[in-house]
């Protein structure tokens, strides 16, 4: 058994990663890190666990995490992680991170877009969307999980970009996110007085990971520039985006189609909906799977709508941190991943 | 007093008039039709009304509610309103028509939108939309009330468009509704198990609120074309539209926002938000109030994004209606339509 | 015209007091304070009273206070009423106090269920639910607005206790509160992750509301002990009670219903529903009506079930401060509160 | 690999059992039926069941159903399950019925309560709550499932009752169920806008499910009566039961919760919560387990309450169900059933 450990594991994709795990065959969880919680078990923070998972957190430094450990998922929030991973690596741990912190090619974005300086420039990570980077995260040392947003957008708008149908800088992307996305420290937008019957755009033209966004897809075109706009929806789990494109040539939905079912065809946790269904979030609930569908086309309008949905603690965090881990560690990739959505 | 009836009023809207109408001081409710509830005191349909409105439905020949009113409202569906309408105008009755029935210029349109062929394609309607219409509306014998998509994207783009600032041909409007805006009647779509924890996106490029926005919006400019997406979230009551354009030119978002304070300056059912902030479902819930915000402006993108939320009960729909009444009939436009929004 | 002020504006019960006082036609707000956000406008806190209502929150000495004001509503948290309102006394004001600082007779009682030292136990209030105390609220100086579980239970037994019919000791009031009802401040328990898809008993036999129900219904039957248990449910207004009682007698739904129908019968906020029906938090929503319903009887085990619903901002608080306001002041009772429920 | 099939796979308990043996390691899924459905992929109807299980539903006759099943789920509704069992059960198959149909040794009381006749009236079923039944369950032909009221009401006043503490004929059982037990079929208390932000009492005296209650407490108890009132919330999964009850000794909650402890140890799907816990939803949603927890007593009302919690369409019903089965089948009773709550 490969021993794994988490760092930062109150929260709620530290969680999920424990949900996921306590399912997996082929790791132990050797040890799980909490500042505030420290001495708890496990389940007196995430109630779903109890007499699932026999472990308390603890509160120890990285060093001695990294030697009780060979691979460590740091579920630290942004600015936490570049502190942490250097000294994890050091010791020899490979290590797949949750944060933000090295996505980024390009340092300078990582500054501008999270307003604080890197302490760890020179660290490189394989950024951890399997279904693009499969090759490099098998070698990596550190995985740089992407965001929820990211994933969904990325992968619903690449099979697009590659066949060069679409007009790279006039994408829409009109983001809906679940809730638990903003984690489980109460604030005033997830009061749910505040956050039920409501729809909330927010970070209009400046949400962080817009950048992540246009790296990934600028690998396929350069011209690419994204009107990324995220909303929270009173939704607990899952996120859904709707992929605005103006088409450059003429295409029929079951061609639109195509290019994705191509695309996607040896993707273990890609669906490729039918033509006329939309992607629902209780398919997703719960599950690895991203599910991909709408195509529909509006010719004289020259456009094409495309609507992808993820479980964001999944998929969006947790489920693609694991599934990074089973490729890092030549496991079965959906080992662990094998959870059915929650519908309804 | 002046006299009106409303036939259909055992619906969503038909309740909603209700609501606004007890609480109007120059208007008695002379007869309110439903073939199902005939019969019935009101308040057995709409539990809201116990003690407050003492009136129950009839089912009687619209001859009949056209002697006894000197204004119809017709809350009917898509449909039944053009063969109603010409019976009562034919009896001098006034009418506010809250179907689509009415709402185009051209017939052919609502032919291929709507699927059915019209009854009374001679029959011309002011469209109400007062921001827009008012002096039409002022002497109509009947007004086409809008739709609720249409209500939120045309009054969130009109200012951009008529200032020439936006490249028109590349509009995208991706709203939200509430899902009391499919109506009282239970369906598969608006099962409480599919319908909360949930976004759906669909009839994605045929809507048939889209040639009603884009009719009116090509006042402004005859090369508007609108990517309309509409999605159904869990939200009981609300709209709100996130409207992504780009530039034609530079603008900071304090410009923006004077376009639309500019605009609207004299509207007493407009409020155009502060830079920065973005309209909460809140603060419209149960009022007729349009809140108009975001302005966020993306200068490397040369984007603009505009959000604009209203209660599609209200704005979107009978407010708005007794709205287009007090203007036909010389009373003052904000009577009866008061009502404070229920936040939180 | 009346002047009246809020001290404590700013927290829900505040909000709702300015949404029902903007449409009361006899009294004018004089002052609004809040510490808190001292200096900015009302509506940036409040966001529906944006064009409706034009004041701006101060934080001065409850002297200031006092001498702007002929009526003050205390809306402010337990534990602060008490350091406050003495001072408005002497000052000549009147006082509606939403706190649980004046609304026991004993103070044992309160600093009991409170957990604090009583710093005015001297200063007697009228406990002001009207149904029952309208005479001592019409001339008393301070009134002690209830809580909102006991409008809700107190309503919804008194016709029974009163008529002598069920077992007093042996009653069970089991709440549903909104979530509202914990204020506006953000805690673990209002998180949306945590609070949608969820119910959740709380202080299960502690609750600070019980000794006041209890208080109240021992009026009509010494013996009373209350089985209360508070839950909070995914619901942002209303608040619903199951009375579950055991009879002493035989009694048809018809019988019981009578019994609620004439104690209630002058009533202007009480409505008494069929037998069968059950109260809807939509009929209510918004509103100051107390809905009372279910009158279920199941003779072979000799027991009734009696449903009230309200919506705990109104007149489980502001609204039933501004009915005791009216009556305290001469006014017509319903002036104010004509706002019809938001349903659906 | 035993064959498994499900007759009436398309309701929400049909998809639960899909889910549920599509991660079971000893059945195969023979055959699933539908007649409205016939044809389709089961993912059309579930769709997080797309990729995950490759089957489509038939409309076929029992006796085939049967000729390809050693053990069938029959997930149909009342009234429908007792028409198809007898031939099921001819034919030499084993039977899990999640009706009603079999659940009472009186078939008058079934009569009584459902309305209508009943036409096996000599089968007789193991009542198939593991945790009272197992011995007889073990070697049954038929296991009548119980509901899911039942269920979470009965696990959590066994303990009590067998130790003879409680005031047996003045039990309270107020219960809150998610809208999911309701079915799949859309209908008027289902649609969103009367379900979200309401909670509705409903057969208050009357519910099919109170017989059920009483005649497997009375094994305990005969003197037991409860006052059982379901309510319906705004809730898509989910089931939780406030229990009333009037103590007869003295106790503390530590002495309550030993009762339980002791009861439930050696049961793989009970939780017992410390004291001061109360179960939360999250907890057990989309998993078998029941948590019981409150303990909470009022010394000065000689009262108990004690809080259970399970998922509906699981311990409620297929999850109990597939538990069931492997007792039957001589599995492990966990095989299938090890999925973790989905928390948040």
């Amino acid at each position: 058994m490969v021993k794994v450990g988490i760092v930062g594991a109150s929260g709620y994709t530290g969680g999920e990663l424990l949900r996921i795990l306590a399912q997996h065959s082929e790791v132990e969880i050797a040890c799980i890190t909490s500042r505030m919680h420290a001495g708890k078990p496990a389940y007196k923070v995430h109630p779903n666990l109890r007499r699932v998972l026999n472990l308390s957190f603890e509160d120890i430094p990285y060093e001695r995490v990294a030697e009780r450990c060979d691979l460590v998922f740091c579920a630290t929030p942004h600015g936490a992680s570049m502190e942490i991973v250097p000294t994890l690596l050091e010791h020899g741990v490979r290590v797949v991170d949750l944060s933000g912190d090295f996505r980024f090619e390009d340092v300078a974005v990582y500054e501008r877009y999270y307003g604080k300086k890197h302490v760890a420039p020179d660290i490189r990570a394989a950024y951890g969307l399997p279904e693009l980077h499969r090759k490099e995260i098998r070698r990596a040392e550190l995985v740089a999980n992407p965001g929820c947003y990211p994933t969904s957008i990325i992968l619903g708008l690449v099979p697009l970009l590659k066949a060069g149908v679409i007009d790279a800088p006039h994408i829409v992307a009109d983001a809906k996110s679940g809730i638990s996305g903003a984690g489980n420290k109460p604030r005033e937008t997830t009061h749910f007085p505040n956050a039920a019957e409501s729809v909330l755009a927010y970070k209009m033209t400046a949400h962080q990971h817009l950048p992540e966004i246009e790296q990934e897809l600028r690998r396929f075109s350069s011209e690419v520039r994204v009107s990324f706009v995220p909303h929270i929806v009173p939704v607990i789990r899952g996120l859904t985006s709707t992929l605005h494109c103006f088409l450059t040539q003429e295409l029929s939905p079951e061609e639109v189609r195509k290019l994705y079912e191509e695309y996607y065809m040896n993707e273990p946790f890609v669906r490729v909906l039918d033509v006329g269904e939309v992607p629902r979030l209780s398919a997703v609930r719960g599950s690895n799977f991203t599910d991909i569908g709408g195509f529909a086309i509006d010719g004289e309008r020259e456009r094409v709508i495309v609507v992808s949905a993820i479980d964001n603690l999944v998929k969006g965090a947790s489920g693609q941190a694991v599934q990074n881990m089973n490729i890092m560690l030549g496991f079965r990739e959906e080992e662990g991943l094998r959870s059915v959505g929650i519908h309804p």
